[in-house]
């Protein structure tokens, strides 16, 4: 009786907060974790130290739970007040569980067209979802924005925001920002045309678009849009650094990661590539494809942008985490985004302006010869040109770059950001493609596989201020999961071929690790129950780009299977299959761990 | 270097003993588990006490692996020398893992036909694989029985023995005796005729094949068959007793469980239901339906046979297990078989001849007013005969009977058998049904119910000497997995609800459970690894005939969905997804458990 009135005051309290309608707040209550990245800066750490370098080996499985889905598990849980929300991979199943037993409360799967699993190029995965003001918001794979009672799981409201028609589909976590819903749209090996939703959270209007290529107007570039550098001023660059009406099937699309700045009252998000791969239909800029904006999220309209990869040719999305930091450099603070580029480079960026402060190489790079600085253009190694029916070989990074979708995290104790990423290189050929509404738009040819050293991931620590890598634990697999870093210095990640693995967050030393069902390309979490013990959750479901091959019909014989990326990890099903199961850590409690009293069952 | 020489010590023994083709011996070698029944006699009791009733509160997962299926995972999992096979449902692939580690040894998936899994009557479920000689014996879904290299996963041989044209498919565990792969066939809601099949090991030929309807030479009833009751005795009574070529359409199918006596040279299984379940369309007998058979395993001729519902009304199949024991009764040791019936009573038949010793009801039956021991006959319940078109209510035990398939454990410290079962009633109504091959063929609609008290599942101990239940565990759900008991008296089973759990075998007490992430349907078993530590190892992933309401997209508002059973687990999608993992459980060593050293990863 006494459990439960505590429970109750604590939920109370809870949902108090968060009718304050403060995210930002609710995010800095270290008991919770109310957004995929955490907090809006999407440092992905928590303040808890229960469970930290002395105790971590002692790390247990406290409960499980099945999504009842097999295909790759991308997303993050979050928790918030006193219930755990989980999402599946399609059909994006949303679960409410208590997050110390594991007893479920409710489920919402949503009736989906079908045909969405045929349109998503790379599995059926989805990067999580968004929590405000007691709702829950779910991005469907066919492009419906759903807003859920977080209490009872009743739809409140449901938004078609793309077409699986033209091959959009929706695989990115939203963002809820000052009461509006942030969403993206992915299919850019289909000829999609990239841009943000953004609804209203509480009638799931839509309140306006941003496109990422076009002119202006659909950019939302107008009087406040000004460019650090001069290669992206002028009018209408989304449409003239293209050939005629190349923009409108020409990807940019987004399917990463939003943050948040309320200081400066600007969202950050990153572009994918241009679409087709074949760069020589598309000769020019391609703006606004590769690119990183900054936008007032109440207007939209664009306050800087910077396109990291001009004219790429590579399949060089840069949808990655900007990771917003404050930091010491050249003996001032600067409010700073860190964006661990696809094309291998580490950009600290000022995050007020755009200008490019450093851009350092933290894997190897051929493809490109560095960025300069003055200009903010990236130096294209011309050797490694592509040219119709030429077969370039031994390019690095590869089409997923250093690092695709997988977030870092930033400590504030050590001051190093932890990385998960692949470590490929790869041949490379192109050809012509024409388009056809809904079908694969690539024109390319991939052949992956390990780069330097034969490795194919690695888990690193890099400082941002002193522009180098710390220490790195080199991986089989590419490490295709988030990490999760706290104060208890103890950074987790999992890997492709099953292990969960906690190491020190100051020299990266394998402090834990356990062997999962299925492999991990997830994100990590951490939380504390109303039982006052932190546990760990993630996802285990191998899948994504890099594990189809392991989780769907892809013959791992075929080398160029998955846009390329069978090639690299054929080996992949040898280790694992797909799965769907959430696993909640925890240290034991002395009085189990030490037997004579065995754990009282419920 | 030195933990590597010990391993390849133990594996040049035990490839030696698996040599000596005795698969009896190898069944009494505690570290293993080496048919799904644990041995020939079915008691599914290890040797092993490591865990007993002090520790066993400490038990941890240490490691898992998705299988890559999300349909009901029945399987036991068995382990042979230093490997560990696991079976998934359906496509049915066949992983060979470390058992210590948890490392995938090799992968082995069938090629299927799909179409078989429109043709299961009841999830696209397997209940095992077998093991002899360097082999391991597959039963597909569609009826293909697949010999494997055990070192290597390569296919070996592949024989078709049955049809999905005809409704056929295969979900039994084979066994084998004597070289020989015994191997049944289901789809008795589908007018299949049941039979065993017996094939040669080495080359995969169909050594014999002996029907459960029909006349005597097909039945393979000769000179050899002695039945201990008069009903029984007659020329080619598997024809007499039906309509004529009803037999042909009439079930008797065989998807439970073999056990096999050394001694006497018998193997015994059961038969199932007779087909329709409108008993007006098939008035006799219709024997050799749900019937327990004694065979000669070397020319299939049967010894004797027990049919315990002649002119079954209510779906009561009798493939559950046959447990082999020794028993003292009335003062003298009898060779008994003891059966918990789908009816309701519990069975304790001397092995020898086919006589029943005695028959008691376990769970609520008001079907049947008792067996009579002089004529061997069950007696209706004439008040709730069904007749067409009239609805007959409250029959207890519903179709699924008391017990079903899952298979029970008897432990020879405590001289308890531990039976899991439900606890179910119906309301049940016939109609005219004619058959089209390959389609239902049912004639009843069916809506099962909680039985008295409100409970669905029990798991239970009972003394079949002083015929009695000795303690009991009520569930909300049906218990519809296998059991376990150790010489460490610890009782293991799962729960559809998603709970694995410990119990005292003397008394019943709950010591340990903790909570899976889908729910348990499969057979739990207990092995000793190469490091000399005792694990526990389940298949977890709900469904089977109580669970494609929750794995599959059966509409759980339905009542009388999936053969009605959809009625009495209409909640059970409120606690569990489908799922595929197995879960591996050990007490973690001092040195983890207690902190300080944390555990050295590899």
């Amino acid at each position: 009786m006494r459990a439960g009135l505590i429970c109750l005051a604590l939920t109370i309290l809870a949902t108090a907060s968060a009718h304050a309608d403060d995210l930002q707040k609710l995010s800095q209550d270290p008991k919770q974790w109310v957004m995929a990245a955490h907090d809006y800066a999407n440092t992905r750490f928590s303040p808890l130290d229960q469970i930290n370098t002395s105790n971590v080996g002692k790390l247990q499985v406290a409960w499980m739970f099945s999504v009842g889905t097999r295909r790759g598990q991308e997303a993050a849980p979050l928790i918030v007040d006193d219930t755990m929300y989980v999402v599946s991979s399609y059909p994006n199943k949303v679960f409410a569980l208590d997050p110390v037993s594991g007893d479920l409360k409710w489920t919402y799967i949503p009736y989906q067209d079908r045909a969405a699993q045929g349109v998503a190029c790379c599995d059926v995965v989805t990067r999580g979802i968004a929590y405000d003001d007691g709702k829950i918001f779910l991005a469907t794979l066919d492009n419906h924005i759903v807003a859920l009672d977080a209490k009872t799981g009743r739809e409140q409201w449901s938004t078609k925001t793309g077409d699986i028609n033209l091959g959009e589909t929706t695989t990115d976590a939203p963002l809820v920002v000052k009461g509006k819903v942030f969403v993206g749209i992915s299919g850019g090996e289909l000829g999609v045309r990239g841009r943000i939703t953004v609804l209203d959270e509480n009638s799931g209007k839509i309140d306006y678009v941003a496109y990422s290529t076009g002119p202006d107007k659909d950019v939302k570039i107008g009087p406040d849009f000004k460019p650090f550098y001069d290669f992206m001023k002028g009018q209408n660059l989304g449409e003239t650094t293209w050939p005629p009406d190349a923009w409108k099937i020409g990807g940019g699309t987004v399917w990463g990661w939003f943050s948040y700045d309320p200081s400066l009252n600007l969202v950050y998000y990153g572009t994918a590539n241009p679409g087709p791969w074949n760069a020589n239909q598309r000769p020019g800029d391609n703006l606004w494809t590769s690119t990183v904006f900054a936008r007032d999220p109440d207007s939209g309209e664009a306050h800087w942008a910077y396109q990291l990869n001009p004219h790429d040719l590579w399949d060089h999305d840069e949808i990655q985490e900007n990771v917003l930091l404050d930091l010491d450099i050249g003996g001032k603070t600067r409010k700073v985004l860190v964006h661990p580029g696809r094309n291998g480079y580490m950009y600290v960026i000022d995050r007020q302006t755009g200008e490019v402060i450093s851009a350092d190489p933290y894997d190897t790079v051929n493809a490109y010869k560095g960025v300069d600085l003055k200009s903010g253009r990236i130096i294209p190694n011309k050797d490694l040109e592509p040219d119709l029916g030429r077969m370039v070989r031994d390019v690095c990074p590869a089409s997923p770059g250093a690092k695709d979708w997988q977030p870092s995290a930033w400590s504030p104790r050590t001051k190093l950001l932890y990385v998960p990423h692949q470590h490929l290189c790869m041949n490379f050929k192109t050809s012509d493609v024409g388009y056809i509404a809904g079908t694969p738009y690539v024109g390319a040819t991939v052949d992956m596989f390990a780069g330097p050293g034969g490795y194919r991931g690695e888990f690193m620590a890099w400082d941002p201020v002193q522009r180098k890598k710390v220490w790195s634990i080199k991986e089989n697999m590419p490490v295709w999961s988030g990490a999760l870093v706290t104060a208890g210095d103890v950074a987790f990640y999992g890997t492709m071929d099953r292990w969960f693995k906690a190491v020190d967050a100051k020299d990266g030393k394998v402090l834990w690790q356990f062997h999962t069902g299925s492999g991990i390309i997830a994100q990590p979490v951490t939380y504390q129950g109303a039982d006052g013990v932190q546990y760990v959750a993630v996802l285990t479901g191998v899948g994504g780009w890099p594990g189809v091959v392991a989780n769907a019909q892809v013959d791992p014989r075929v080398r160029n299977g998955a846009l390329g990326f069978t090639g690299a990890t054929q080996d992949l099903p040898t280790y694992t299959q797909g799965g769907g199961e959430l696993l909640v850590f925890a240290i034991p409690k002395p009085a189990q761990a030490a037997g004579g009293q065995p754990a009282q069952p419920k």
